[in-house]
């Protein structure tokens, strides 16, 4: 079962908006078993709209397309697929009841742009939109099935939940596709390749492999296609595999981001956490404070970029600032044993580093960065040579020092 | 001059990777006048390869690829431009040393993956990756080149900045094509469409609106594709005119985030600036940081998640807290003049807030947040009600922080 999805929309080639629909519309799909063979971006012209509606009806048995069905003048989705399904728009009192409801619970009067949103095209099947004016269409051609959803997400994403993927999963014989992803952290792709050599080369046939690394982390995604019910014990087997070569870079066997992960241990041994950041200017404490619940263990932050901050709220003395800088062991330590004390908490994280552009010395370069954790009466401090790029390098900084916490925590209820 | 983006990677097609990439490249080509006609994401697979490639060479002079060009076995788009142009890897001496010495840095030795880095299609030319160990590509056939590029967006961007884009504007004689971005903050979509309706219809038929909506701002844009060059002096006056009619909502005239607006302020005005932050966690912070240069304004912040360092660390006295509750009027006055007062600056800016799913009441549901900000002596506080999404609530009130302190500013010097 083949899929493509056409996104239509002048804002998303010129790049003022990113494409978040296609991902959320290629995970569903490949939830119910449906793959994404190709996903395509196109302009609000009629001509491109045929053509590529026209090539994926060759290939796909299911085409799903989004955006150009809304009330302004650039909106010629509708019109266009008209003329290719050779149909033509009539008035419906269903959709203009709904579209007048919808208009008049907000207080206003239904215009002429809002009446145009009434017609559709003859030979669709309308799929309602609770919330917006823009109903979707569903268009079928020989074996084939073309879906055009409204492009603003929330509309988007309710039709697709509520009427297109129920209809998939109830129309077709779907068989499943298996994705499994392992999260990693600190080792490079080209190592983690090395390391993993042997266990990827013992990989059974069915079992595709993927490396996905990005700036904060690695992850290692094993897919499986065929017949994937019978390959979950060989999927099962590959990743405690994995855990015994690569124990200490593994921090989830499912998509789940290191902040959520690190919350989850903080929970279940039930220690509270504090954060004092300087380079990493309170991404750290944003990061944890993004997962709901985070106010159960997680107290608060100091973020001291300027160094009387550091001396003024940290405690750390003037002499270790200017015996051995901001950016060392000792100010680390500092920090993360005054953030912990003076909020309270069971553990702390402190990050002090120089995220570039500027700032960076011979003996000190950009990217240069300490980071000290504590867990009750234990700290302990590294040194980081990070790049030359200073996004990277905050977000480097700011996932070591959770991975760093994280790693002591692994044995925490062990000891 | 017309283009297609190519990207190749099964994990922007399942979704796990959103396909920032073709968002990035599309407003880049646009700004040195290469429009983007298509973009097409297709899976890891040789004959998939071909057959977008062989398309997009039909129609475009320039294609742009990204992804497969790793150093895993899953990387396959070195081999597949290999056979679709008929030629074969050679090892470069040249490449070696650039891999080998990025390797050595790191402090590891170089392994058969990275060896494979080495090899190189013959007739194409190496576009050398400082940043990394996988050089980009560029061929050509007839009138058209394509360039293949890594895709890890760092990566990517360092490439297409600093080589491809350049030869690119030397190799054509390319046309202008204008978009002027307007950033707004504070008016609903529907509210600012209804405001700017007389002057939507005033627009000259060669300049092109469009609004673009997100959480955080929405962007006016006005587009020239033809003749731009003559259009300016009528583009102008658009801008102005949206100047006089929505004077409050206007941050920038380009497009400029907020908290880089508000940085720029701050400098011009030689004002330094600290944050109290609760429900934003850090974010207000975070987002100032990000930005080159933000050590000579910013001094720090507390991150108080917890009433008692809201007490400890800003002053905030216990019967603020229990008369009128940590989310009040009260307790961010307290905050904001506490944390200017502790980090000797000139302004600051505090929030405190229910971002939800939990903790809200019927007198304050999620969604309830309180911002204060602070001008020497000068202090503004103001209630916001957002919704019942902690994510959107969180950017909201951070931006609604962030634009509170902006408006203040405007007059600083006039003061």
């Amino acid at each position: 079962m083949k899929s493509v999805i056409i996104n239509i929309g002048d804002e998303i080639l010129i790049g003022q908006v990113v494409n978040t629909n296609a991902a959320w519309m290629g995970e569903e799909l490949n939830k119910i078993g449906i793959s994404v063979d190709k996903t395509i971006v196109i302009r609000d012209r009629e001509d491109d709209i045929h053509q590529a509606v026209d090539e994926a009806l060759k290939t796909a048995s299911v085409v799903i397309m989004t955006g150009g069905i809304g009330p302004t003048n650039d909106d010629i989705t509708k019109e266009s697929l008209c003329s290719y399904f050779d149909t033509r728009l009539v008035f419906s009192e269903e959709m203009y009841s709904h579209v007048e409801a919808f208009v008049k619970k907000r207080g206003r009067e239904v215009n002429e742009n809002n009446l145009m949103q009434a017609y559709v095209p003859e030979n669709c099947t309308v799929l309602p939109n609770k919330i917006g004016t823009a109903a979707g269409m569903k268009f079928t051609q020989g074996n084939s099935v073309l879906y055009s959803l409204p492009g603003i997400p929330f509309e988007m994403k309710t039709i697709m939940r509520e009427q297109v993927l129920p209809e998939l999963v109830s129309s077709y014989q779907l068989p499943p596709v298996i994705h499994r992803t392992i999260m990693t952290f600190g080792i490079p792709e080209a190592f983690l390749a090395e390391k993993l050599k042997d266990w990827e080369n013992n990989l059974p046939p069915e079992i595709q492999l993927a490396y996905l690394p990005s700036p904060r982390v690695i992850r290692i995604r094993l897919s499986v296609y065929e017949n994937a019910g019978s390959v979950i014990p060989q999927l099962d087997d590959a990743i405690s595999a994995l855990h015994e070569i690569i124990p200490e870079a593994i921090f989830s066997d499912i998509e789940q981001n290191l902040e959520e992960v690190l919350l989850n241990q903080l929970r279940n041994c039930k220690l509270s956490i504090s954060t004092a950041e300087s380079c990493t200017g309170g991404l750290i404490a944003s990061l944890i404070t993004s997962i709901p619940g985070a106010s159960e263990n997680f107290t608060g932050s100091v973020v001291a970029y300027n160094n009387n901050i550091k001396t003024q709220m940290l405690d750390v003395p003037q002499e270790v600032l200017e015996t051995y800088g901001a950016v060392s062991e000792a100010t680390v330590e500092c920090m993360v044993k005054s953030v912990k004390k003076h909020f309270h908490t069971d553990t702390a994280i402190a990050v002090s580093g120089i995220a570039g552009p500027d700032g960076g010395t011979k003996e000190k370069p950009v990217g240069t960065t300490w980071i000290a954790v504590a867990v009750k009466d234990k700290v302990i401090s590294r040194k980081f040579m990070f790049g030359s790029t200073r996004e990277v390098n905050v977000q480097k900084a700011a996932y070591s020092g959770m991975f760093m916490l994280h790693n002591v925590l692994r044995n925490f209820n062990k000891q």
